[in-house]
């Protein structure tokens, strides 16, 4: 009855092929005279999704995880992975083959520095690497007395035969009722924000796809059109890309403000650009240093500094928000659906975390809207709910039962993207489930009730979310909150809730609000609705303030609710959402769910 | 009766002078074939507070504030002081000598790009000057065409005929009943955490006190000595020190670890170091970039980093904090009375900011403990309370009465330094300034009440202090506290609640916590207690976890409490403090005082 189009329960990990692939990539590397090789997950965007033609890391270790670096040496070989891999990069990989090392414990710097030899030749390529990123390397590289060397085509494309082709999906327009600005308009703002540099050069697809509205299906959960771009200081910008991709109603619809060249007309581009002296601005995060090498080797001057466009992209339109507010209340019919379903099949005994979300997804899907889900559904019963970065596989899978089940997850739609976790009681909480949950959904209400100045960055908010936790000894290990995209990518900068996060916050700007506690071996609590910065108006302020607009509309569990540990604010907070949540939802939902609704949001007292 | 003698009143900033002494400071660039020069405030130690001697700025221009750089040039001269400074730069400064610049607006880089003309030479003071700060303006200089030299002596010494000479205060042993460790173990210590260098330059004179266990008088109200240091990874310091200051009780308790040197014998020490090729660790934020130069010149290789004893001094010795807590008590007795006095005396109309401030500090001296007040007390009633940086003087004086007066003062005594601002309303006060009050107690209940984990920073906690304010529209514009020594700077690193705060608080760190609210032209409101990071069991904690200690020990006036702005914990937290202010306070007290005392710390009810 429920199925999943969007996501897979297996684990696509192959750690049988490790060593063998292994000792091809170092054949290839002695064919070409170097001693080592780094091979990071990135492809060339640095995006957090990738095609799977660029799935190097993976193919080679068999590691899947969304982060890591291998490096191998002729000698010896390592995969580092941060702290939320450690446990599956064991599973995973071949350990006798490529050691597992936490990058927390041992930063790839330090491993090089010391593992090198003098004179050893170190090969990179440098497509997949940053400017920063490569700078680094070479300084521990060359502490060791070792050369870092660029190298091409990349060795691990050289020996994986049946290496997918790059993808072409189809770009299409986004249309201008969702985005609500013209591309003439947004590309006219970018080229006044270039500052001295004659262009831009973008290499962060999502930053294209805003400033044209355009989307793409290149990669999972995010429709961007893998591509990168070129745009001067005036006059039309190129974006370079397969012919394959662009149909004649886009070139059409763009023809005024954009070229289309193909991939391999990039380098050329920048080395003219260099051969006339040229200032160009490229993005610190995201551009390949192939790029900036191609334009310097001719006597360019690069100025590597944050895309202007992640702060223009991420003020989002009167007509985006309007496109949210739509997606969350179509969301919230869907999520609400789901979990008067969980509250009925649940206790019986025959769900898993799998079957939970096939389930889910169906009533998005039902939705008629759904374009993709936005990331892997993370559903973790009981133990499982504690991994915060939790996939279910067919080997993992945990059937629901008595005890604390976590569902985090969320949809494109075109007029938008949604991220929502909920967590419920199965059976009867205990006091510890109830006072946890209680802490965090305090935390929750902390930081959507704030009220605060323009300047404010997301650090700041942070700690609210956590004094409820903190007054007992507890706390959990993730930022409360993330950028999010509008019908992008659902983790967005420069934005964030974070202690990383020193971007002051802006009106139009999409967050999480997602604080959380894990309880390891036992159980995971996350509350988590999508806000939005807006303009606050309050009668004698003496600073322009700020505040937030919640967008996500589901209920809360009540069961693990302890009211008593709310102050009068909080209550009242609730039992208003809650409120709101009923009337916005109530007329979309059959009468059974609309009925399970009532009673799941009916007003708390103490 | 009441007097001052740590303080003056008068406005010591003659600016009738300015024009001619900028005259013959150009004529003596002149003869050195100099096109410019650079004033700044410090001193050859970055200190706060500095010696008669090294008030160049202020002998050039007139102005006094702490902190600020004039820049000369031939045709034109400029003094950038920040925003605190801008109206007082005005009063104090001969504008059409000097043209008055807020350095917010125009940083002195820009100022240097924009005026200077390729080719000229611009002089600086290498012992006035961090290497970073010569660098940045290395940059600019160097971006106009034009050079940055250094110069010495320092052309204003050229021309300051009346220049007093650096004092001679005799340098004191600091018992290690209130230091907590001996000058052996702290140098032991500190050798160990040296690095790789040879040796550890110590420009710094509040680290130099802090490892020997020394105390000197020559600035005002830190008990410092003026020398720098050299530490090498094992063996015996040299404290490089004018004779005169070392008597023999001092040579002799320090003759194991310390060998004492000229001022002059520093720089032929670090040339033989440099000739050595050695490595030597500078403070990055004091070391005069002088010392750095003649260690290069040789073939030297400096490491310019923090201090590393800033961390070690700010987390106190059990002895320390012993200390502290006395002093608090002995100043609080003493703060005590003067609330007692105020009640009083204030609303019979003849008192004023600067007799108040005789009153406190004659207080305070009979205790018998006195060593020196720890900065110049700010006394402003009105809207002199709105004004953050405040310093009474004749001119600015005003009577007290009907409104809000604060008062931000503190003490050196040898077993610990104070700090405190209370704010006390004179008449009854408005509804308006009820709400205010409360809504800064509400912050400082919020800091001193919070449990956080360890690496948690001050920044994490700052807007704790804020959140009532923000509610309501409002702020305030400093952090909410700083680092606070131990019979040393009143200001100290590297801890601060501040947005700019990122060093983890660690136990045995003191800091004030002092938000407020300013309204401009009408009234400000600070209040400020010290506090110290300790250790925090909760039961069923998962996390290692700190809070705050209270040291400061004097009445809230209640008559600015609203209490239904206050939560039950937060109501409990005042009452609850107050009944310790009593019980502590009260058998110190003569009866009139402990009278009055009794009725200001009544429990408060809603």
């Amino acid at each position: 009855m429920f199925e999943s189009h969007f996501q897979t329960f297996t684990d696509s990990a192959d750690k049988s092929k490790g060593a063998a692939r292994l000792a091809e990539l170092r054949a290839e590397l002695g064919r070409r005279g170097l001693d080592g090789f780094l091979i990071p997950r990135s492809d060339e965007h640095q995006n957090e999704y990738v095609p799977r033609c660029a799935e190097r890391l993976s193919w080679l270790t068999g590691f899947t995880g969304s982060a890591g670096m291998a490096i191998v040496l002729q000698e010896i070989a390592t995969i580092l992975v941060d702290g939320r891999y450690t446990l599956q990069v064991r599973d995973q990989v071949d350990v006798q083959a490529f050691e597992p090392l936490n990058s927390s414990d041992v930063h790839p710097d330090h491993w090089l520095e010391k593992h090198l030899r003098a004179g050893m030749r170190i090969a990179y390529d440098p497509w997949l690497h940053t400017p920063s990123q490569v700078a680094r390397y070479q300084k521990a590289i060359e502490a060791a007395g070792a050369t870092l060397v660029a190298t091409a085509p990349n060795p691990v494309d050289a020996i994986w035969h049946d290496r997918p082709a790059p993808p072409l999906a189809p770009i299409r327009l986004h249309p201008e009722k969702f985005a609500g600005k013209a591309a003439a308009a947004k590309l006219a703002h970018v080229q006044k924000h270039i500052g001295k540099a004659h262009a831009l050069v973008l290499s962060d697809p999502h930053s294209i796809a805003w400033i044209f509205n355009i989307r793409g299906s290149d990669v999972a959960h995010t429709p961007i059109a893998l591509c990168f771009a070129l745009v001067p200081h005036e006059g039309r910008a190129t974006i370079f890309v397969d012919h394959r991709k662009v149909n004649e109603e886009l070139r059409s619809a763009l023809h005024e403000l954009v070229d289309f060249a193909a991939p391999d007309a990039l380098i050329p581009a920048l080395e003219n650009y260099g051969r006339d002296k040229a200032l160009l601005r490229f993005d610190a995060a995201t551009a390949p240093v192939r790029l900036v090498q191609a334009f310097e080797a001719f006597g360019g001057k690069a100025e590597v500094a944050p895309d202007p466009t992640a702060n223009m992209k991420a003020r989002k339109t009167k007509a985006e928000l309007r496109g949210m507010r739509a997606a969350h209340r179509r969301d919230g019919v869907a999520v609400t659906q789901f979990l008067c379903w969980l509250a009925r099949e649940a206790p019986k005994g025959k769900q898993t975390e799998i079957t939970a979300t096939q389930a889910l997804e169906t009533f998005r899907r039902a939705t008629k809207k759904l374009k993709d889900i936005s990331f892997p559904t993370i559903s973790g019963m009981g133990p499982n709910g504690a991994i915060v970065h939790y996939r279910v596989t067919q080997a993992t899978d945990r059937k629901l039962s008595k005890g604390l089940f976590l569902i985090d997850s969320g949809a494109q739609y075109e007029d938008g993207t949604t991220d929502i976790t909920r967590t419920i009681a199965i059976g009867k909480p205990s006091v510890e489930m109830r006072d946890r949950y209680t802490r965090v959904l305090k935390g929750h209400i902390a930081i959507v009730t704030s009220t605060f100045p323009h300047g404010i960055s997301g650090a700041q908010l942070d700690s609210f979310a956590r004094r409820a936790l903190w007054d007992v000894g507890l706390d959990f290990d993730h930022g409360t909150g993330h950028g999010v995209g509008s019908y992008l990518s659902v983790h967005e900068g420069p934005q964030r809730i974070s202690k990383l996060g020193h971007v002051a916050l802006e009106p139009g700007m999409v967050l999480s609000n997602e604080p959380g506690y894990y309880k390891t071996n036992a159980y995971g609590i996350r509350l988590e609705n999508l806000i939005v910065v807006e303009e606050r108006k309050i009668s004698g302020a003496e600073r322009k303030m700020l505040g937030f607009e919640n967008l996500t509309l589901a209920p809360f569990d009540l069961a693990l609710v302890e009211p008593k540990l709310l102050s009068d604010d909080e209550l009242r907070w609730l039992n208003s959402y809650h409120a709101r949540v009923r009337k916005e939802l109530s007329p979309k939902l059959d009468a059974t769910t609309r009925k399970w609704l009532a009673a799941a949001t009916k007003a708390v007292k103490r």
